[in-house]
């Protein structure tokens, strides 16, 4: 068979983590603590069915589900972002400013389509959500981590990498973070757009996690203190709709939009307008909030019960974050305690988490640490959980 | 701004023709014989909705189709594939040599993403889909115009072209082609199977086309011919069920569909899984033979309209393919008229097509002719359509 494309060699290191993280999935004898799924109970199901019932008819939104649309996305649906969620934060986007893509993700894969070349360097938290790592290596740019703290990034060391490595992105998760579920603080937000500008340097703030907050107040997104179009705005309907349905969008300048417009059609014409209608409708009926609302409740009680449940049975030395929302914490281990050689017995023990060392661009760090995600998981089986993990740790040290 | 990837250069010119090609779309005053869609009146809406009515509850498959799935693809789609799709043409497909796509071109972005790497030659039919060539440059893919007669690629062109030019694809459409209407015969799919075999170049077999016949007999797909896994398999729902759900599978070796795996995740995880289960179960429940009966009734009865109202009005000299099937033909004027010259007269004169020459990628050829689609147009308005082009062709003759 003819070679492989080089990116294929290049993300390979990426790839195999991905392969794993998937291949976990499904496996009824044990509780994972892997994937980045919200709750299958809080899904909009029975909304879903009944906008389906209404709008799928041939004089109501009928056609334009099943037929072609438009490259840029559903016209109500973009408004609906506009002015749903996006107003609210203080961002006033045109409906050209947004384009509807086929899951949060898929806003990174194309714009490193119109902006990476092989080479190119990104600078990324450390740790970082390795998803997006494998699209910026199958771009075969070159991830480079920048030290973080309790907050996120550490700005010095942000400038001194952009003097000295000239990145085409910074790429940075500041809600909840995946895979820590820390939080990037004001001050730094304000600076980090700023430094976009400064230094020519796309600020790609990628935020899915943001409206599932349990505690705290809220804090703007980096994109409100971009003066000059450096910051691109990336989310996801997954954590506030339904993952399955595959929506995202992105919120960047016109020029940008339309480069992302020819990069789409390139990747796959465009959104599923079947999705794009049903989710344009429930934001549309005013769904929204009490769905939030519950999203929220159950995803807080699971928060809850994991932090309960860390701080009853994991034993001295063990650190954690506390998160404000989102669908993550970040547990390291005491005594030396490698979580990649641990994995294969903690699944034997009937549970599942990500291994930290794979979250880090640079080899060698995070191999004590874990993601540990509570979002799909119940309370009560989040309890069994964490004694499962305890027992094993425990019997390590 | 940084500076865009080489590539937005390099697909510039095949952006710009997609550009058109979808801006063009939406205005009523015009009759467009320009899109590729289907009849908006043949699409399955009432199945559709009864099918959410009845599968989108909790205890059925509502949460399957709101929660993350496979990379992929939802397992009883993948059986449908195989099982309705697949087995009547004698291809005998295993789940893991299918995976789901977000709309048919999206395999040829994941295989690009396999296989390309920049400067890598692929050969196309002349002329050839515009908006494949789109994604092929945009992996700076070096397109190579293949010979073609009445019936599609001269053997003997590609044979000369491959031995000379190493390509890592050949790209073709052998059942009633974008943007022609032709059909490659028999004899020279199990050639052009063995050529890639013999010589280690993946034969890209796209066919969208080849359920919608509404004359002659059907002919094997090239993957038939396959003994090596040389020939990708590259289909879409868009055709027989419906473009807005964006559906497309590629049915290819394990080997293959492994790193299609690969390229998927890191492009935008997996395809809609609400758009998965309805199709799924669309097929299962049975409604697809009489729904094809149906979109093969309507779209005869337009190409037939075509066929007779390009007789009666189009003036002498005028040249065009009597398809057996599909939604294009393509007509060759007289007179030396150059189509994309024309195209702002024919606009202003209330119709709309896409001009001949930017299906070639060589420059120069093409200049007299159009794609015509008979797709999504009533046969009146097909009519209509014709006696005004007919009208416009003579004034300058």
């Amino acid at each position: 068979m003819p070679a492989f494309a080089q990116r294929i060699y290049d993300m390979e290191g990426s790839a195999k983590i991905i392969r794993a993280l998937f291949g976990a999935m499904g496996d009824p004898s044990i509780i994972s603590l892997g994937g980045g799924a919200p709750a299958s109970d809080a899904l909009p199901v029975e909304a879903v069915r009944e906008i389906c019932a209404d709008v799928l008819t041939r004089d109501k939104r009928g056609v334009e589900a099943l037929q072609y649309g438009s490259v840029l996305g559903v016209p109500d649906l973009r408004q609906a972002v506009a002015d749903i969620l996006l107003k609210p934060k203080g961002l006033h986007a045109d409906l050209d400013e947004l384009i509807i893509v086929n899951g949060g993700l898929e806003t990174m894969n194309l714009l490193c389509q119109v902006y990476i070349d092989p080479g190119d360097v990104i600078l990324v938290e450390s740790p970082t959500f390795v998803h997006c790592v494998e699209i910026f290596e199958m771009f075969q740019a070159k991830c480079v981590g920048v030290e973080c703290d309790d907050h996120g990034m550490v700005l010095e060391d942000v400038e001194r990498k952009i003097k000295e490595l000239h990145p085409k992105f910074v790429y940075i998760i500041p809600t909840f973070q995946n895979p820590t579920g820390k939080t990037f603080p004001l001050e730094r937000r304000k600076k980090l757009a700023e430094l976009g500008s400064q230094y020519d340097v796309i600020i790609l703030e990628d935020d899915p996690y943001r409206e599932l907050r349990y505690s705290g107040e809220d804090i703007a997104p980096i994109k409100c203190f971009d003066k000059t179009g450096h910051t691109v705005y990336a989310n996801s309907f997954s954590k506030i709709f339904s993952p399955g349905s595959r929506l995202g969008f992105c919120y960047a300048s016109k020029e940008i939009v339309a480069r992302l417009f020819d990069a789409k059609t390139a990747t796959n014409s465009h959104t599923s307008n079947f999705g794009q209608v049903v989710c344009a409708e429930f934001f549309n009926r005013g769904l929204y909030p009490e769905h939030l609302k519950k999203m929220r409740e159950i995803h807080r009680e699971r928060r809850d019960a994991m932090m309960e449940h860390l701080a009853k049975y994991m034993p001295d030395g063990t650190k954690w974050v506390h998160p404000d929302g989102g669908l993550f914490t970040w547990v390291e281990l005491p005594g030396g305690i490698d979580t990649t050689a641990l994995l294969p017995e903690a699944n034997a023990a009937g549970i599942h988490y990500i291994a930290g060392a794979g979250f880090y661009v640079q080899r060698g760090m995070g191999s004590n640490a874990m993601r540990v995600s509570f979002g799909n998981v119940t309370p009560e089986k989040i309890d069994i959980a964490v004694q499962r993990l305890a027992a094993l740790v425990k019997s390590k040290l």
